[in-house]
């Protein structure tokens, strides 16, 4: 094995995401290492407040650091939102260096600026992670699936709302199984985002773009969040043997394509029926393979640092 | 776009996966050529016996005429079986021509010999077909999931068997629901190969030396087949609430890693429990990433044919 190449790599927030790509990066280091026959070092993190556990000059608050920094061959951005994150991310594609994210805001409000930066420049922006989390699905897409058309995709796309509507059909009102989430750590202080279907449009524009080769703005796409389900919605659709979930889906029929991310009533004869509490999955047809689904956790620290460092670990093999 | 490398491809074998391969290539063939940005030409194909619907010059029934034919960069290998299969794979990998095939029982048995010969002659083997069909497995463990120590893997690898055993589920016998299998096509007429197991056993070899590189061949593999599985037994799993899969298992613990293809009672709360008819699915274990499932079609000429044109194309795009 030809380990002399050291890859190097900074890490963009080291919340979360950050955290937890940082631990895979650690604790995985000799499998990793193995599977890309080169050496891994992460050799900065920006991170606003110090972390007196992380070496002293491993932290900055000064993006410079990192985007001058010419050993630099990957940048991993982990702040969310939309900025700075697509700024640091533009400049740091700029500079010749690979991106890899998990920003589903970012890359979904600026996918052809950031594309259009990384063809340019020469180098890859990867974002496996910006879709339901640890499951494999945008590769898919990307190369197993190429010799589809693809017909349809429907998606349980945010595990917050899915564990609501989960315990929701246990019998809990929506408030308490808010609280529940908030609890449990599933759904933030300000569930907004997640409830009203935010992050699930964020979600399924980067899927439409990639299945449909059209680029669809979060904000284009029909959005009905979960807070005005009751009860009686989901016993109604208990009693027609369905299921109430939030669905983003994409369709395409006769040449037009439709979307939306709203609740629906799902048979519990269809795949996507049973998939509960805080899990993802994402329903797809393609004109030659047929259905196909695909089922894992859409969030936490370590799912979603499994799809980063995937995408890492497939830049460092072209390295 | 740059369309003037024409990517020549033949294909051994015009029997169903090979005839859904061909036909993928010619259904979508503008769209194939728009995502490699090449064009693509299949040149022949192996045939034993003439057929007319083919220009006349298109099928011939000697090997050579593909081995000896430089311009052909890819051999899709459809023959199934072990011989002369693997035969044909070695000559082709070591005339530099990359080969895709879904051949799990020779790839299965000759894993070492063909992956040196295509690492040798610096060309690629892949294989996404052989195992599950249309669904990307093998693609998600040997790229996104790479981060990973894999801990488990459970699949429902055969088709026919899945479907016997739904159809026992909803009251047929073991032989009524042969029988009903081999009407509809999803059993041959010596279904030995499926019910005991033999194909599901290839397939769980191949899943096993990706997963935690470690070559076990499929003699070495615990294999009891679905034919000895009675309705009593059925009615039994359905009282404790579960129900009776015919399960590839691997399972790594405390080091030592266990395998087996066998009848097992799974938990109706199980992902897999939901996987009915024909259909396949992989579940499987990481360290990071957690619980994953893929479901799908795992045979049948089209979903096949969608794995292995993914795998040409991935091919085409290198080239």
């Amino acid at each position: 094995m030809n380990k002399e190449k050291v890859v190097k790599i900074a890490i963009l927030g080291m919340g979360t995401v950050g955290g937890g790509t940082y631990k895979i990066l650690k604790d995985n280091r000799n499998i990793i290492e193995n599977r890309i026959c080169k050496k891994i070092d992460v050799v900065k993190a920006l991170n606003r407040s110090p972390r007196p556990e992380y070496a002293e000059d491993f932290i900055t608050d000064n993006i410079d650091d990192i985007l001058d920094n010419e050993e630099i061959d990957i940048v991993v951005e982990c702040l969310g939102g939309i900025e700075p994150a697509t700024t640091y991310m533009i400049k740091a594609l700029e500079r010749g260096k690979h991106v890899v994210t998990a920003n589903k805001a970012a890359v979904a409000a600026n996918y052809k600026k950031l594309m259009e930066t990384s063809d340019k420049h020469g180098v890859k922006l990867l974002f496996e992670a910006a879709v339901a989390g640890g499951i494999p699905v945008l590769t898919a897409i990307n190369n197993p699936l190429q010799a589809n058309n693809f017909i349809e995709i429907m998606g349980i796309l945010n595990g917050t709302t899915n564990y609501i509507l989960t315990k929701m059909q246990e019998g809990q009102s929506y408030e308490e199984a808010l609280k529940d989430a908030q609890k449990k750590g599933f759904a933030e202080a300000d569930p907004t985002a997640d409830v009203e279907g935010i992050d699930a449009v964020n979600k399924l524009s980067i899927l439409i773009t990639l299945m449909f080769d059209k680029y669809v703005a979060p904000e284009e796409i029909e959005r009905v969040g979960i807070s005005k389900v009751t009860i009686e919605d989901i016993l109604d659709a208990k009693s027609a043997s369905e299921t109430i979930k939030l669905i983003g889906r994409a369709t395409l029929r006769d040449g037009k394509l439709s979307y939306s991310v709203k609740p629906e009533r799902i048979s519990l004869s269809h795949p996507l029926s049973g998939v509960d509490n805080e899990f993802n999955a994402v329903y797809l047809r393609g004109d030659m393979v047929g259905e196909l689904m695909f089922y894992g956790k859409g969030a936490g620290a370590l799912p979603t640092g499994s799809a980063i460092v995937g995408d890492i670990i497939s830049i460092a093999k072209t390295l």
